[in-house]
């Protein structure tokens, strides 16, 4: 929060957000502004769009794929969207309501798929089954989903909602142990290549706050709640671990996030890109792989149709044995 | 400390040391051979000395300097040490007569250098006239008088006690701005060239804690207080941070260091070696510099026989102002 009394560094009117990394407040329209401006800092900085380009926004019902969706929206580009039932109980449900409420209200389109009933498992019950931490299961969904989607409909790029924090944390947790091949994978935009869709994530340029800031002062509900099944893994430690550095020294989020991809990342892209060869098609869905079935066609393979097993017990494991291997960094 | 009736894994005597990044307690005379061999390996994956090499040992009276002194000495090296009076108070005079006593005790040479009587300044003084942090004129004075008595001294390779969270803690600093200069030298052996000698740091694989424990199991008597003048400063900082996800992943910051200079130093010491030309004598002491005269002689020009100030006063001007530019990593 800011202090009592505070003004908006750009037009002086009483400021509802403070951002120590920029060393300023904010009123609400300037704060949209600012958000506006690194998003389109980041289209142009990364070649993440085109004009004409067809998006299709990964939509979750939280803060940052509603913001991006509404950001690009506001910024001119037809950007539709898809969402992934996951089948994590109430968290779930009420995610879905959020996503769907936020494009029937703006007349968008909104694909949903559901993972139960059109691939037969959730991501409690694969977490159950593999014995690996939930992120993995619904990680590898994920993906394989929204390609898949993006191919199926036609679409130039596939956007997601990962803000600063997230790229921040996942790069810290592949630095502490120098995964350079992960690391020289870790871009803002991924070109279309082997079959994959291009890949883009605007927020890069913009913290959580801020994006909860945008859907706050843009009248958008989201889902507030943590999904259940994160409680506890190494992303959420690492990103307190960088709130902590970034409390003494505000801007050392951005810059380590940042830095990292102005200056390391090209040296990493020239010794990491040679390992590409060696895809074709997967012999059940298509998708691009390096085996003769997809990871995807694989996860399904063993457990689909399974007995749906809840969050609780999954979580009640979790608690139990701690987390297991694979985790979401 | 470990639980009680734990046993050594070597022996199954009592134990007297938990470690749990090697999930296993130690008792004092396995623990010296673990602190031994963690040198020996060290030594000969990076070739860091030979076995009729001169070494000069940067002895501070702390338990890292000692230790590596004590180890190398036990396993059979040449070793001379050689002391710099810092001139920061009571932490200055203890501290040299830890180094001292640890000599005088085991007959070993003790080359003593001190600041105000030999250059005229002390640390406190010298940060007080340049309004930096006090550990960078430190720093800077270490690295330029451990050079010089190494070449009047004809020793093939100076020693520090750099142990693993000291590395790793400069490693995350350096990684949080992607300091992709500073990221390429961080080495832990430097060869000799250009004038400099080449430099080692064989506690790379012990961490503060094992070097501590050297120190006790052994009888050596060393200074256990933090130097106050690096109070609140970031290196500090990161080996909290660095702790924390210790705690959470016993290994992850063994792994964080050595696989770095195993993955990474590679990588980009081809980026970054270019650089190395251009140098010639200081004009005033003949040490290599890229300038006219080298940067401890402009610090001595700048600072030497003013007034000295007390610790006191510069430790209330940081704590007034915060930390200045500069810090210690």
């Amino acid at each position: 929060m800011p202090a009592v009394g505070s003004k908006c560094r750009v037009c002086r009117q009483p400021a509802i957000i403070d951002l120590p990394r920029h060393n300023a407040n904010f009123c609400g329209e300037h704060l949209l502004q600012l958000c506006r401006r690194q998003v389109e800092k980041a289209i142009a900085e990364h070649d993440m769009l085109a004009r004409d380009d067809r998006v299709l926004v990964a939509v979750s019902g939280g803060k940052d794929s509603l913001a991006v969706w509404d950001i690009l929206t506001e910024l001119g580009y037809h950007a539709d969207g898809v969402y992934l039932g996951l089948g994590i109980g109430d968290y779930s449900d009420e995610s879905g309501v959020y996503a769907r409420a936020y494009a029937d209200a703006r007349g968008l389109a909104l694909r949903t798929i559901d993972l139960r009933d059109e691939y037969g498992y959730d991501i409690p019950t694969a977490a159950h089954a593999t014995r690996r931490v939930p992120c993995s299961a619904c990680g590898l969904s994920k993906r394989h989903l929204f390609d898949e989607a993006a191919r199926d409909g036609g679409y130039d790029v596939v956007v997601t909602g990962h803000n600063l924090d997230d790229e921040a944390a996942v790069l810290f947790g592949n630095t502490l142990r120098w995964d350079v091949e992960y690391l020289g994978r870790q871009l803002p935009v991924l070109p279309a290549r082997n079959g994959f869709p291009k890949k883009a994530k605007p927020l890069m340029r913009l913290t959580e706050r801020e994006t909860a800031a945008w859907c706050i002062v843009r009248g958008i509900d989201y889902q507030v709640e943590e999904c259940p099944m994160a409680a506890g893994n190494k992303h959420l430690a690492y990103k307190a671990a960088l709130n902590a550095i970034e409390r003494d020294s505000p801007g050392a989020k951005a810059a380590f996030y940042l830095n990292f991809v102005e200056k390391m990342a090209p040296l990493l892209a020239r010794t990491t890109q040679a390992a590409a060869g060696g895809l074709h098609e997967c012999s059940r869905c298509g998708a691009p792989t390096t085996g003769e079935v997809c990871a995807f066609c694989a996860l399904r393979d063993r457990v689909s149709g399974r007995p749906l097993v809840p969050v609780d017990v999954v979580l009640g494991r979790v608690r139990r044995h701690g987390r297991g291997r694979g985790d979401a960094a």
